[in-house]
């Protein structure tokens, strides 16, 4: 594996839900930060509406585009969970009840003293080929096949799966991150944030503006493969507020 | 405008900031929930990174399907704010500074004894032909153009934008949604929610379970731009449940 290689990802929400406003999306964060500890970089999200065309299209628009692509949502036992379907037809393979995963909900729901219901029987179908991802929290698994990885719409749901992957997945040199942030204008500093990055190549400055107690203020994250450049644009960038008069607040306010 | 005619939305995020996971959207769930009553539906959203290419691709895509597309995040004074270059670019139209735009930010910066620098006119450009959305948080202005819609990353001056905006877009009928929630396993109410949704042409039920004080339960939103639609569908939803042993809790748990 080279240090160069950059391994990247996209998210697919699949959901109703939060497209109507109603609820709030915490998959997508969750997502980002454990990739970014497995050296995979998110690179697009889509939110998509739970309508299996919509969901195809944007499959196959991703899945050749990145590395990695996570779905979320829409895998549960009610008429609205057509993830599976679509993953399916997106690949162009079968959809099949899958031995293993109707074996574990077998055990989960006989432990329960429930039974495997053809609406519970749902939730062991698969496309053909998949791989299962371990659901620790509710019996259910996620899916893996190719580069995609089906997830839950239930954020512990998702969480516990991402568990079950960390390590199993190829990835590249992480990327170091420091913050910084002032009470500063983010118009005041811009050009010495522009000359931090010209000065560093391979570095990125992110500049994100906040608006606290009444006044106005940024944290600045730096970011690179290389931890000594971001280690010293942060040095630059720090000597350079202060001479504006912006005292620092390492890791940001 | 007819009935029938249904006005669509998307929204581009543009932040790498959301794509690193160090900041969760707040964007995507109030501009969702403001379109809604607009009588306007959100149909897709996509975040892509703080790069020229990706944004216009990406605005491309969308701006030819969506009736009304917005994007939030990087139009401030930063090296890293490129949105109003991407969308001139995504047009094939030039950037100018906004004589409209330059005149709001000479009043805003010389009411606090500051000056209009060159990194603060960079809030003043906009792709020509734009028209102004007033901010009367900062100043700064976001921007409208054909079917686009420029708004800030920083959430409460989107807040503030959309307020000036409320009642300027042509909408639909406003989706009539209604919620129950029951301490029911989804995989046992799926049957009923599939005939719910059978018995009601229009009505759309969306099932979102959860996992709270050690017990499973969903919530079930009803929606239609038919309102009696829906109150039968609660109706006969409610009576199911409860038929099951679960008793419904109107407006959800």
């Amino acid at each position: 594996m080279s240090d160069e290689r950059i391994w990247t990802a996209a998210v697919l929400v699949i959901g109703d839900e939060i497209l109507s406003g109603r609820t709030q999306d915490k998959n997508v964060a969750q997502i980002a930060t454990w990739l970014d500890v497995q050296g995979i970089r998110l690179r697009e999200v889509r939110i998509v509406p739970d309508v299996e065309a919509e969901i195809v299209d944007a499959l196959n628009a991703i899945r050749a585009r990145y590395d990695y692509v996570f779905t979320t949502g829409g895998i549960g036992p009610t008429h609205d969970d057509i993830t599976v379907d679509a993953v399916a037809k997106a690949l162009g393979v079968g959809v099949i009840v899958h031995p293993d995963a109707r074996a574990i909900l077998e055990r989960y729901y006989s432990a329960r003293g429930g039974e495997l219901t053809e609406a519970r029987l749902r939730m062991a179908r698969t496309p053909d080929g998949a791989e299962l991802i371990p659901n620790r929290m509710s019996g259910a698994p996620g899916i893996r096949i190719g580069n995609l990885f089906v997830m839950a719409g239930v954020p512990h749901i998702t969480a516990g799966m991402l568990d079950a992957l960390t390590g199993e997945l190829e990835g590249g040199a992480p990327l170091v991150a420091q913050t910084i942030g002032a009470w500063a204008p983010e118009s005041e500093v811009a050009d010495l944030l522009r000359l931090g990055e010209k000065d560093h190549p391979g570095v990125a400055i992110g500049s994100y503006p906040f608006f606290r107690e009444g006044k106005v203020g940024a944290n600045f994250v730096i970011r690179s493969t290389d931890g000594a450049a971001v280690a010293a644009c942060v040095a630059m960038l720090t000597a350079g507020f202060e001479a504006l008069g912006y005292p620092v607040t390492a890791g940001g306010i």
